[in-house]
């Protein structure tokens, strides 16, 4: 799925569109894998309530992994998304079951910018078992 | 399952509830997927053996990621806690074969609290394959 | 599948090592875990382009959780190679299709050596579906 991000950093709450794909797949029980193709950009689970809490989050990040440090070396400059990336990982797995994604009810799925604004994708598979 | 913590950040030994979660599936070869459906509280894996190890590693989350800042914005004051959650993860898969969880010898899986102490659960799905 | 890592911290690309593990098992869509049995080592994807990458990468992770720390309790002295491990993850999971890992161009997978050098393993399972 394609998505756009509008913000050098950012969490982009993409849970319908996860629940979309769970949807189409037909699938009532089984494991959704929500995978991103990227090195500067990330998906994590985390509260669908209050924005201030990505906005935290971001925050945070941030401050311990701050985008300038003289002794980076990597030529694009971006060394600090490359390494958010990581810490929050490039894929999130969550249990299906009669046809829903069981997430808890402050639980809300996000496709993490660290590097853009860009044109972004994310790939969902639903696995019966 | 259930489960209830007694500290505000605490690792909780859940091993052993997850492999009688095999057991009770009966499948022999697949993966594991233990979710926790919370949004200040994740799980990961690592040493089993000394204590000392999940005690350091409490302690240097809150070294980098502290219950205080005055940046924080979210009005619950619990910040820290939900990138200490994603930083961890709402999930970990383990293979399973034979029926039993494909552990390394040192290895245990962790229920991380860290905004308790609380009644909290988690999800086990066994899937075959 | 077995692995010798060369330095005390260190990335090593194993995508072509997975990628073979695919093609082994004969699954022409479906999704591949790679586990990681360790306490001090991990998995993660990221850039397999510029090792500068994985270099500000290791840089980063040892700035914000250095090797000596006063506070530190565990007896053997590498409690930042534990907390380094769980932030990277003990698994990845990648879908498979049409007998392909569906990795982004810039995506590689890396063996995360965080108190080597050792000999080291990793498990790769790949499910149908």
């Amino acid at each position: 799925m394609q998505i756009q991000t509008t913000k050098p950093q950012q969490f982009i709450n993409i849970t319908h569109l996860v629940a979309d794909e769970v949807r189409k797949s037909n699938i009532k029980d089984g494991i959704a894998v929500v995978f991103v193709p990227h090195t500067t950009a990330g998906v994590t689970i985390n509260e669908n309530a209050d924005p201030d809490v990505v906005c935290d989050m971001l925050y945070i990040l941030d401050k311990s992994f701050p985008e300038n440090d003289r002794n980076y070396r990597h030529f694009e400059g971006n060394s600090h998304a490359h390494i958010k990336a990581s810490l929050m990982g490039s894929s999130v797995t969550v249990i299906v079951k009669n046809g829903r994604l069981m997430l808890g009810r402050w639980q809300g799925i996000y496709f993490c910018e660290f590097d853009g604004p860009r044109s972004r994708e994310f790939y969902v598979k639903v696995t019966e078992g």
